[in-house]
């Protein structure tokens, strides 16, 4: 089956290159009667649009969201939802000067492989531009979860710095460029980032999201898990390279007594002690707090020379210029969030199909 | 869509549980006119098989598999293959005073919660015992990939004991009741494992898979990436909770111009000089071994009694007796071997539906 | 993807050749909680199981269904439900004889072109002996509708014989041996099909299924419409080579006002006063009965010897001995039954999924 | 899953209403490297075009197609290809009047009931403007199979009159307003069909496809079989209620004999004397000509009064008014050749995954 689409019930298929005229993504298994206009979407594409500060790419794109199929004065129709946006500041001629050099940790030198043809202009397909259409989409599933089921994402960790888990804040995370849930981190970041901007270089970073109200019984044994779900929804977006629920890698280190969420009733209703298990127990949730955690790479376009090879086979350097962002990871928390919202989305409409237990 | 299948043109359904007269896998999508003989898969089940070492449960099960369809005269026919295995030692009795309970750290409660109904006799689908349905499905997948394509897996952690990477070697993995590359580290193992059985505790791991010999040129973008498969592929094996690939999570502390793999021409062909990706770039394989690690959780029943509440609500407590498995994750290894297949063989055959490149 | 699989969120997988040791389907997507012992299904293959009269093929098989999955005290748990039927007659000395030879009509042909290989001894997968399978999946599916969804079907015409629509009598199909619901036609197909028996030839059948009970809004437009999934369901029966939806081909000959299905007020409730529709209008469910036919060639196995050439490319001729089945048609009622189930099982699960409208 | 997506490998989403702002098609697993300009599509959607004669609907739309993604230097690149049609000639005011009243032998009745809200200003995605969508698709899926396969269509039946057999003229079809390929009974249908048209009422059809140069072996048996998705396609064309592959119904008056294809040895390749089997036996293409038929049912907007009830359950009566199309069947052959085009390019991808035989 062909690679751009995601989801099952809830399902969408985005199309468009970083360089063509327009991307867009197409979100189908929509229930109608759902109140959708352009500003539900844009507000979402807003937190994720680049140029918003020194600390990302200054490509300047409005990403002004259309949609064209699917609603009807203001609701869901129950069709399929079109949601276009116009590529503005394409630029084409800043990548000219690379056309034929594999970039080192991008995706040209597969796509050469796979494809056998090469679309000079920019990342194509590969380029980060397509996860403005997993924020639109994402928005359409936060739609169905309602208002109940809260989503949201952080960044913990930029290169070497770790927040701190007890200064937590979710009000931090809108005061400074960095969705930083520890004020005190977001300084020492922000200072970090200007020497790794100014060496030319890039930082990697880790985002946390977490998904409160999800009721329980979300998620189909045994490989349509809810982790399994989320885990490769995380993982496709550009730059991942690692993924975790709950106490994640780090439940490695714990014993069976302390990793164990243990149990206790409270006010009539289960309550569980901890949240090792990030929300999830055997594929489906707990109707605990679901927390993931993934690791997005340095970018890699870089202000300094690396050696390639090109097309050709020669031997050769390649040095980024012009634009350059020196911490992707940034800009994957809208991103983050709006895949879990469509995996929970999706899931939610398998979990109304065979009328859940509760 | 029902969870119980996995893949798209290589594609299996497992059913089966632990306490039922047989378990199984019908693998649908193999190739015609391959060899296959049922000592094909039972070479890897007797890997995975339970009761080889004090580390692992001691349930006993044969674990002989027969295939009942789509083989003729020794290789495939094209048609789907059930292969069944019959439960054995199902000793149903051992968990009937557990029946209204929930264990925490299993799916007892979630399942309860989904389903309204409880296989009280045991862990049903949820139990570690489906994943001797993936071995064998793997099995098939593996003669698929051909002998070109070698796919190993090894410990690399348990408890907060880490190999030393100077010190791998593949040979000692088979010398060793923990699949461990470093034989140093394997007595250390075993020293500490054997303490956390006596504590009646148990312990956590890390496993890392390594597919040499794959084309470049596998994985659909961008949904379908390979990475994203790998990574649902393993987070839906019982007791994960992390997945990374390549240099995953230490990506997030490395520069751009060290994470980035550069490429210089060795004999006519690419060389990387580096792994850092793991093997694969936007989704798609470049050619180097493909790394993948995964995080498996300390086992959740242990002989400590835990709090928890009943299906009636009442706050109890709950005890494992009898049979303990002090380390789940080493009998992960063969399984995350088998689902790593499993996806290469699925995008293998996908890859020559649309004709790849090279 | 591979070809083996039925259905969306309903979804089962048959498996199993007319020679093998047994023939079976795992059924997926069954909500927990629902009634299910192996009578239940056991009463539909008895239907369809050869044998019955000298009409149909004179193989014996007891067709004995035993769940090995999925209930747990007599009720579905919503895990994988594992059927098994043994493979008891199966005399592949019959066939030994025409091992290399393509019977006309049949699979022989193709399944060696497509796959490169031959099993010698029947049908294998392309027997209809795999239609067990569906009985049994579609017996499953009758629970999920439930009581109020009644599917019942009838033969209507076999060679150039057609009932009399207004001496139809759903009585009267269990009192002769071809499902026929008009009485004088019955026998007269009796004399009619001993003299195509005796002739050692072979006649076709029109099969009409009628489904009662089905609420309006089932099916999902544009593709997955729900007369676009009865028809590929029934065509997919062996030896179907025509489907059609209300009118059908009639409709082609009708003026649009006649064909246009009025709409009445009917104590409170819309009322259709006609039913050219077949009950589905823009590929969802009216409410109206939903009535489908479908056409089944002759037995392509004759006893006269027909021309053909074998896999070596040589010109010869074959000819049938033995079990002889003068009209495949008859059993192919309670095996459509089960496919329009299947298929509406899906759709209303699908229905729930998005939270119908009414 | 939701519904608006055709096809497995080769596979595509259409979305758009018929009074949007446009509608399109977004084609998935087009392998990469095939030639694809605006113009390859556009002469198929000529063809489909409204207003081209007095028999077919006047609404005026140019139907210009815009490639917005997945080629780069007019061959494709792998990506997904967005098709996109600006709606031109929307004309809502006509339908005001009807807004709330449920046109009989439409979808306005269904819709409502499953999706509890109503596009009162036409069709929606019930409207034949979608298949504009299915023909865009299908010049690409043309494109995959390659000048080698030829796919044609004709019709052969207008209301009670049928073609002549033995008159079939290929070179006549582009010679009147009908795809006829009897040039006497073209005239006779423009006779019959002006009558229709001024008593304001409307004639069913019967369109015959022809697939000239499919290879043996595509079609995935048992239940992805080639026939069962080419019915299931053509029964999701608007208006369609029945199909048949080769003989179809026809295939029930014959004897065993008479309806089994033979075969005899031609220049050292297989060569069948009929073809009753349309080409597909088991599911399985055979080499020879692919045929199938399908039915579309007289137009159900007639100039007429007819009577119905509104969503307010008043009994009502309706009558259209303004743009009159006497025999939709007419248009309906491009979006047969379309969808024909489709599944087999579907297959074909299909076929070449598992490395077919031959």
């Amino acid at each position: 089956m062909a690679g751009n689409s995601f989801g099952t019930l809830f399902r969408y298929t985005s199309w468009g290159e970083s360089h063509g005229p327009a991307i867009g993504v197409v979100v189908d298994g929509v229930p109608s009667r759902i109140a959708l206009v352009e500003a539900d979407i844009q507000q979402w594409l807003d937190k994720r649009r680049p140029g918003q500060s020194r600390y990302t790419t200054q490509r300047q794109e409005p990403d002004q969201v259309k949609i064209l199929s699917g609603t009807f004065e203001g609701v869901t129709t129950g069709t399929p939802i079109q949601l276009m946006i116009d590529n503005v500041d394409q630029r084409s001629r800043d990548y000219r000067n690379i056309a034929d050099r594999f970039r080192p940790g991008h995706a040209d030198y597969t796509y050469w492989k796979k494809y056998g043809v090469r679309d000079y202009r920019g990342g194509g397909r590969a380029s980060a531009r397509e996860t403005a259409s997993r924020v639109a989409a994402g928005a359409v599933a936060r739609k169905i979860l309602g208002p109940g089921i809260v989503i949201r994402g952080a960044l913990v960790q930029i290169g070497p710095h770790t927040i701190e888990r007890a200064a937590w804040d979710w009000d931090a995370i809108e005061d400074n460029p960095f969705w930083c849930p520890d004020r005190a981190m977001a300084s020492r970041w922000a200072e970090y980032l200007d020497g790794v901007r100014k060496a030319g270089s890039s930082a990697g970073a880790v985002i946390e999201l977490v998904a409160e109200g999800v009721p329980a019984g979300l998620g189909e044994p045994v490989y349509d898990k809810l982790d399994g779900d989320l885990a490769r929804a995380m993982m496709t977006i550009n730059a991942v390279k690692g993924v975790e629920i709950g106490a994640g890698f780090g439940a490695v280190v714990l014993g069976g007594e302390e990793n164990g969420d243990e149990m206790r009733m409270q006010g009539g209703k289960v309550e569980f002690l901890s949240n090792n298990a990030g929300g999830i127990l055997g594929g489906i949730s707990t109707g605990q707090d679901i927390v993931v955690r993934f690791a997005v790479k340095p970018t890699s376009s870089i202000l300094k020379p690396m050696r390639t090879v090109d097309s050709e086979g020669n031997e050769v350097e390649i040095e980024t210029h012009g634009r350059h962002d020196p911490c992707v990871g940034i800009r994957a928390v809208p991103v983050g969030e709006a895949m879990m919202a469509s995996v929970l989305a999706d899931h939610l409409l398998r979990y109304r199909a065979i009328g859940g237990a509760v």
